[in-house]
C-alpha cells in the first residue's frame, strides 16, 4: 500500500555488512521523517540471462522506474559467464558520472586536516571497455575507449556541479603526454565545456603529478574530473586521506534523471552479522541521494547528525578506533536528529 | 686521454637546472675519488633521423658502449614528428625496469616518517605502447600491451632485488578485476616467478586499494612491482610521501647489463641558471649507479654525506624551505665526505 506523498526509492542492501548498514539508514530516515518508501532488492542466487549477471532484471527495472536508488556493497561472485554487479549497474543504467565528495571529518584526525575535494569520474568507458584479447601467445591487449559523447557529458556534469556548489576550480586529470589521442580527446572536451563556464578556473594536471600533489597538499585541489580508471585510483587515494572508504559517500549520476547512491567500500565478510560495521559511507551516500532529490533540509540534518556523532567521539565503531556497535552508533545519530 | 683504471660513464646533464645539478654530482664524485670518467652528451638542437628524436645517435651509442649512464631532467621540445626523449631512451636501450627507492629522509619532516619502499616499474610496454587511433569520429582508442616476456623479466628483477637487498615482501599492483587479460597475464608471470623465491612473501594488491593504503600507512608495503602506468602513478605518489621528486633517486635497468640512473623531476626552467636547484635526486641516482657498478663503499659514503647534510638542516635549498644555493649545499656534502 503505497502512500502517494512518498518518494519510492530502490534499496540494494547488498552483501556482507550491507544489510546491517542499510538497516541503519532505514532507521535514521524513519527518525528524520524522510518521505521515502524503500523498495528492497537483493542480488539473485543465480545468473539472470537478461542481465548476464547475478543482478535480477526486476531490480534494474526498479531503479529505472523509481529513478533513484541506494546501494550497499555487493560482492561479485567468482566464476565465469557473468558480468560484475557494479559494472552491470553502471552500463545498464548509463551511470555516466560517479561523484565522490571527500572532506576531512571534524574531530576525526588523520594526517590531513584540510581536505575538501570532489572527484568526478567518467563511469562507463575508458579502461573499463571490457575489450581485451590475446594477440598471439604471450601477448595480450586491452583497449581503452574514449568518446566525445561520454567525455562531454561528464565534463558538463563537473562544471555544472562546480557552479551550483560554489566551487571555484575544475582540474582535468589525464596522461595525455602519453595517451595523446584518448586522454587528448578527453581534455579537448573539458576545454570546450570550460569555455561555457568562464567563472570557473580550469586546469589540466597529469595524473602522476596529481597524486604527488594530493599527498603533499590536497588543499591545492577543488573539483577533479577524469577518465574512468584515474577516477577509480584518485577517489580511493582521496578517501585514504580522510580515513578510508568507510567514511566517503558516492553517487552515480545516470541519463534520464536516474541516480544511484552507493557505499563504495567492500562487504567486509569478516565482520558481517556482528553488529560492528560502520554505516557512515552508506548514510552519507543516502544524504547525497536526498540532495539529488532536492530534499536538502533532510539531507543537511542527517549529515549534521552523523558528523556530530563522529566528532563527539563517544560512539565510534571499531574501524575508527572505538568500540560502539552499529546500533549504538545509529542510535547516537538518531538522538542528534 | 683516458685512464684505464677509470670506468667510463655517459652523462646527460639535461635541460634547465640539469647542468647545475650535474656539476654538483661531478664535484662530489671528484672529492669522493670515485673512479669514473664522464662522457658528456647533450640533447641535440634538431631531430636526429636515426633516433627520430632530439637525442643524438652518438649519445645512445655512448650508453650502449659504456653500459652505464646518469641523466638529468630532459624537457622534450614541443612539436610533431619526433619521439619523447625519455621514451626513446627506454625503448632504444631496452630499459625494462625502473627502480625507485623511496625512504623518509632523516631530519626532513613530512606527514610520514616511516616510508621505506621500492617501486619497480615495467618500463617498456603497457599503456606506453604508443598504439592509438581514431575508430570513428568522436571515438578513439589506446591499446595497452602486456607481454609474457616483459612481465617475467620485470618480475624476476623485483624478486631478485628483494632477495639481494634483504627485503621480505613483493606486492604486485594491478587492476586484474577489470583488465583480466592484460593485468591477469602480468599477475600470472609474477606468480610464476614468486614460486622460485619461497623466502619472499608475495601478495597482489588492486591499484585503487594500494593507493588508499599507501596514504594511510605506507609501512604496509616493501617492494612493489607493476605495469608501466601504475608504476608512473605510484612512484610519484610515494615520492610525494617523503617530500617530492627532488629527493628520490631512480635507476633504469636494461638488457645486456645496461643501466641508466636518472633524476625524474622536471627541468624547473623558472630557477634554471640561478644556483638554486636541489641536486639531491641526481646525487642519489648517481649513488644507485655506483651500487649498480658494485662500488658500494663509494656509494654508501656519498649517500651518508647527502643525508647528513639534509638532516643537519643548515644548508638546505629553497624547495626544502632553506636558503642555501646549489653550491653551498654541494660544498656541505663535500665537507662531510
Ligand atoms: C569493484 C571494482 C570493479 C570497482 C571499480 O574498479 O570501479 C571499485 O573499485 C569502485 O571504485 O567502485
Ligand atoms: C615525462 C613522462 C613521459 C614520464 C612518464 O610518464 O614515464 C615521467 O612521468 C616519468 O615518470 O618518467
Amino acid at each position: 500500500p503505497s502512500d502517494s506523498n512518498l518518494i519510492r526509492a530502490t534499496l540494494f542492501p547488498g552483501d556482507g555488512i550491507g544489510p546491517e548498514i542499510a538497516e541503519s539508514v532505514k532507521q535514521v530516515f524513519r527518525v528524520a521523517d524522510v518521505p521515502i518508501e524503500w523498495e528492497e532488492h537483493f542480488v539473485g542466487k543465480e545468473i539472470d540471462p537478461r542481465t548476464q549477471s547475478f543482478l535480477t532484471w526486476e531490480s534494474l527495472e526498479s531503479v529505472k522506474t523509481n529513478k533513484i536508488g541506494l546501494k550497499g556493497p555487493m560482492a561479485t561472485p567468482i566464476g565465469k559467464g557473468h558480468r560484475s554487479l557494479n559494472l552491470t549497474l553502471r552500463k545498464e543504467l548509463n551511470l555516466y558520472a560517479n561523484v565522490r565528495p571527500c572532506y576531512s571529518l571534524p574531530g576525526y584526525k588523520t594526517k590531513y586536516d584540510d581536505v575538501d575535494l570532489i572527484t568526478i569520474r567518467e563511469n562507463t568507458e575508458g579502461e573499463y571497455s571490457g575489450l581485451e584479447h590475446q594477440v598471439v601467445r604471450g601477448v595480450v591487449e586491452s583497449i581503452k575507449i574514449i568518446t566525445r559523447q561520454a567525455s562531454l557529458r561528464v565534463a558538463e556534469y563537473a562544471f555544472h556541479y562546480a557552479k551550483t556548489h560554489g566551487r571555484k576550480r575544475v582540474s582535468a586529470i589525464h596522461k595525455a603526454n602519453i595517451m595523446q589521442k584518448t586522454d587528448g580527446l578527453f581534455l579537448k572536451c573539458c576545454q570546450e565545456v570550460a569555455l561555457k563556464y568562464p567563472e570557473i578556473k580550469y586546469e589540466e594536471v597529469v595524473i602522476d603529478n596529481c597524486c604527488m600533489m594530493l599527498v603533499k597538499n590536497p588543499a591545492l585541489f577543488d573539483v577533479l574530473v577524469m577518465p574512468n580508471l584515474y577516477g577509480d585510483i584518485i577517489s580511493d587515494l582521496c578517501a585514504g586521506l580522510i580515513g578510508g572508504l568507510g567514511l566517503t559517500p558516492s553517487i552515480n549520476i545516470g541519463l534520464d534523471g536516474i541516480a544511484l547512491a552507493e557505499a563504495v567500500h567492500g562487504s567486509a565478510p569478516d565482520i558481517a552479522g556482528k553488529n560492528l560495521a560502520n554505516p557512515t559511507a552508506l548514510l552519507l551516500s543516502a544524504v547525497s541521494m536526498l540532495h539529488h532529490l532536492n530534499l536538502h533540509e533532510k539531507g543537511d540534518r542527517i549529515q549534521d547528525a552523523v558528523l556530530k556523532t563522529i566528532a563527539e567521539g563517544k560512539y565510534r565503531t571499531g574501524d575508527l578506533g572505538g568500540t560502539a556497535t552499529t546500533t549504538d552508533f545509529t542510535k547516537a545519530i538518531c538522538d542528534h536528529l
